[in-house]
């Protein structure tokens, strides 16, 4: 019998962001950040594509944790987290977009190797981070 | 005042996985899924790379949503989910592999329109997906 090694994973094609008010969760991500929608699942939940080709998916917890979906079930509660990365350079006009959206900053951090982070909180609790350079080192 | 439109976020950076038992966490992750570690945040949790440069992290969400830490906090409880993109082609050696680990394999679907997926259980219950080939189309 031949073992074959698999190949490495690529990365995370989906990330999942869990919010009871879908509608609000939504409009954040899509208002604010300007993701781009390219699926609503009734009262489910809808997938928004990154500019990589990831997907964030938003999902209502008690309807994603229900049963006699197609898929596995799942759905957790408590606030999340997620980053994004944003492009080089861009770290003041997306603080500014934010601020003049009324989106409450929480925290700035300039990280000692380099890179910098905004954290916000989405409609639904959950940290949201927008990441300007690479902050994790190997 | 010239208000500027932030350029498009890239991509998600950072997707995190709730789970209690780190240990056994990080070693599903880093054996079965064979992801790469690049920093261990004491009992909080630990980052792994990605090869497309994204960052997986595992945390305990008691550790996580605590006071005191340097960043906002967070942490969700119950099933979460994440997916994975493996190489084109790369599903029955992924599946073989799995089995042969003794990872349940929890549901398998192929898409109507295109893509494949395969479905397993993290050591916390997170649903972890395998993705080949797209999934999500415009």
């Amino acid at each position: 019998v031949i073992v074959e090694t698999p190949p490495s994973i690529t990365g995370v094609h989906e990330t999942v962001v869990y919010g009871s008010e879908l509608a609000a969760l939504t409009a954040f991500y899509e208002d604010a950040l300007r993701l781009r929608r390219v699926s609503t699942m009734g009262d489910l939940g809808v997938a928004l594509r990154l500019a990589d080709g990831g997907v964030l998916l938003l999902f209502d917890p008690a309807k994603a944790s229900g049963p006699g979906r197609d898929v596995p079930s799942h759905g957790a509660t408590g606030p999340g987290h997620v980053a994004f990365t944003i492009p080089a350079g861009s770290y003041d006009v997306w603080l500014g977009t934010l601020r003049r959206r009324g989106v409450e900053i929480e925290d700035e951090i300039a990280w000692e190797r380099g890179g910098r982070s905004i954290y916000v909180r989405d409609p639904a609790g959950n940290s949201v981070e927008l990441v300007d350079g690479p902050i994790w080192r190997e």
